[in-house]
């Protein structure tokens, strides 16, 4: 039967510049093959730091788009030539650099299922699925790291959200945290006209992402406090409660205060019970930012660092860092939904819809910095399901008894000193000859390329500081056999230079 | 020769837990058919809106995560039969709601690869090869669309950049010209002190991320002016000129002006060049949001909409809409990025590196909200080589092609009318008889579940406004049939509920 409006030929042939379909699965199973060959072996084949130039990447490929599509296999190539040689890899299990962002299979192949669905999860009513799996595997997550139950979506009014990063999650609640000590007024009139000023405090030891949202917030950053540590680099209670007093004598609004559970530069925990009966007493919003040490509560003999949580409006940790599930994937829950949503709203004409008017839904456009968002927690699920608690309890073990060794290995060297003690996985070292020393061990094993360790500074007991070497232990596939070889070689390299 | 301390049997076995590399393979696989299957035919064989109940979905769910692993197929099992029910389809070709988020498998693989790569882009040392591609990719891009020279990366001092979304863009090009108008007062001292007040326009058909971005950044609602548009929703310069005037005689500091090429409800598009004399003659940062009409350019008949882009400060458009590029990928230029970095930069000791300090590399984490990145430009890279520019024009002039059928048709019959000329592939009506009826034609094709619009309303001539039916046209795969298809099924449906 011949339809009446027969397609047209010359333009539904376009479509044929898409990938077809035979040609999907075949460069589909190949790129599986080419991400295994990868994980599981060749990666350990490149220096785990580029050696690359400024510049020699870009070098290399045309300054212009090609006019005519390519075949698949001549991208491949490049990508084999070109941009694999220019990586620094993070999947290495030579990496023990920053902290660990891994990956692993249900999580790679999970993300492979939302890139093909393709959904946008904007509102409940864009994908209902995408909406709902979020929310259950938000609550799952916070069973799985015994997190109050205040977090918890059901029976609310708290809940769970996935946010890209640490960042977007301490940017987020600090609007809330705003405009909830301000009656709202900062979203309608502007900070210009708020009195008194807001003030934000957080340890000298927070992430920079904290000074970040003070800014882009426009609170600035003249009214971020960054308040004093121990000798063990955690937020000290009592300078925090001098300054909030100092600060409401001079006329001022405490707002917000981020404790931290495991800072950057040496896993150092805040105390969360005693900031909290500050905050508390004072009606600060409470924000806890565990962003790599929170993985470790799915074993309950770390779960101490996190007493005093339940007294906080907001708590996040990333399950990209240290919990098997590609980047990006931010675990953010706060105590009540409403100050998040209330300060985040939109709801112009064209997304109005029946379920979201009902109040039975939850659309999470409300609760990001953006409007879209893709199928994200897929692989959290995933990953929950494929590792269990168990599965994912054996690694955080695993990965603790391996810093153990390390940190063993680090305080019996003669000529290195353990900086601080290890806190979870991460051990801080220097050499005892000081920091020139310390950074010819660290320069030298790094351009070895057969490991990648990164550095920071920490404060002295006489108030001065020392360059350190950060040794942090997580890569998915991190083995005895890595820990002893990246020993072996920062051994090596000391004496080397301790000689000379 | 057997090793001086042994791996310790018991903690290794802990890797056992992980996905194998022959089970990453045969999973691997079964996931490439899986969406395969689902993008070449199985997407068609769902409705296109799902049928879901709000909690439908978590409720075939278990409350707790499992204690033990799962294994690959029940995870799975879940996704097929819980999961797919509960999605609404936007890989459909029979999709004509909002805008299109269109996928295409050379996106996919290379989203699967930069998952199995798991590396970040956070600064230029972290992976090198992540940031040239990605300032390669965004120049390739700039030529494409032929957007002006000031915003290539090469010789600077502008250049491109990929974000999550549009919403994002706009928000941190914000931040940049609240800091440039201040002399970077508000990052330091808060908008508290910063007199006059600062002031934001945009029309009041722009996008509603723009209205989110000003109370995020803490300038207030009521700082934002949202300007009268024409009788074909596009922002009437005079109206804007008006405005700054009285806002300059009032006091305060006009800031940043966000024109659209491509609004939300109906495609209009903004006089850029008319709006640009005015935003060059006060000194205002001028931002252009293409997010879905960008696109279009890659052809060069319809480039004209960007006449007067050489005079913006900013431009952004999402590959991820129209472009076959899967979300999240959106592409934001500035015609210098100092004051961008100058306003999102941080530097903490950690992340200190001798190629950020030689000048001669960039940092992409301090032209964006987050720290961390993942490789999100290889999918960009992989579009524009394996369509080139003749593949994209070819789809973008193909969805045209059926745009202007689909309007012939709805301009032909007796009792459905066009509200306002289409705007690239956008065609927006309604019922003769009005509101009511156009809702009842709405509802009834959407509850089919055989096609999905979406609605808006937009102003008539008397100054009323209008709820409009809004097919938009894009999906990767969609063709004559569809088109005809739909067609039919509005006829069918406006003939029923006509003669009721």
């Amino acid at each position: 039967m011949s339809s009446p409006n027969p397609p047209t030929a010359s333009s539904d042939s376009a479509t044929s510049f898409h990938m077809g379909e035979d040609e999907f699965r075949r460069h589909g199973k190949e790129m599986i093959d080419w991400v295994a060959d990868y994980l599981y072996g060749g990666v350990e084949q490149h220096p785990v730091l580029s050696q690359s130039q400024p510049g020699a990447i870009r070098a290399q490929l045309p300054e212009n788009p090609p006019a005519s599509g390519e075949s698949f296999e001549a991208i491949v190539r490049d990508l084999d030539s070109i941009v694999l040689p220019g990586l620094t890899h993070w999947q290495n299990p030579n990496w023990h650099a920053y902290f660990p962002a891994n990956t692993s299979g249900p999580s790679i192949l999970a993300d492979l299922i939302s890139s093909g669905l393709g959904v946008q999860g904007m509102i409940w009513s864009t994908s209902p699925a995408c909406t709902e799996v979020e929310t259950l595997v938000m609550d799952w997550m916070a069973k799985a790291l015994d997190l109050p139950e205040c977090f918890l979506s059901e029976p609310g009014p708290g809940g769970g959200v996935l946010q890209d990063t640490a960042s977007s999650a301490s940017f987020v609640t600090l609007l809330a945290a705003r405009e909830r000590a301000t009656d709202w007024r900062v979203n309608e009139d502007g900070l210009g006209v708020v009195d008194p000023r807001l003030v934000v405090y957080t340890s000298n030891q927070a992430h920079s992402s904290i000074a970040k949202a003070v800014k882009m917030a426009g609170m600035g950053a003249a009214n971020l406090r960054l308040i004093d540590v121990d000798a063990e680099h955690r937020m000290d209670p009592v300078a925090l409660q001098r300054q909030i007093e100092a600060d409401l004598a001079a006329g001022l609004r405490p707002c917000y205060v981020c404790a931290t559970v495991g800072t950057t530069s040496s896993v150092a925990i805040d105390p969360v019970a005693e900031i909290a009966a500050i905050t508390q007493r004072h009606g600060i919003w409470l924000h806890v930012d565990a962003a790599f040490a929170g993985a470790a509560a799915v074993c309950p003999e770390f779960r101490a660092m996190h007493q005093g949580v339940e007294h906080a409006d907001s708590y996040t940790f990333n399950p990209h860092k240290w919990l098997f599930t590609n980047f990006d994937c931010n675990c953010l829950w706060v105590r009540d939904r409403e100050p998040l949503i209330r300060t985040l709203t939109v709801m112009p004409e064209y997304l109005r819809n029946a379920a979201t008017e009902s109040g039975k839904v939850i659309d999470y456009r409300d609760w990001q910095v953006p409007l879209g968002r893709r199928f994200r927690s897929l692989k959290l699920w995933f990953v929950l399901r494929f590792y269990g608690i168990e599965g994912l309890q054996a690694l955080i073990r695993h990965h603790l008894e391996l810093a153990e060794g390390f940190e063993r290995r680090i305080a019996g060297h003669p000529h290195l000193e353990l900086t601080t003690p290890r806190n979870l996985t991460l051990v801080c070292f220097h050499h005892v000859d000081g920091d020139d020393a310390t950074k010819a061990v660290f320069d030298a094993v790094n351009q070895t390329g057969k490991a990648h360790l990164s550095h920071t500074r920490l404060a002295t007991e006489d108030g001065s500081d020392r360059f350190v070497i950060r040794v942090s232990i997580g890569q998915s596939r991190v083995e005895e056999a890595h820990i002893e070889a990246v020993f072996k070689l920062i051994a090596r390299e000391t004496e080397r230079l301790t000689k000379n």
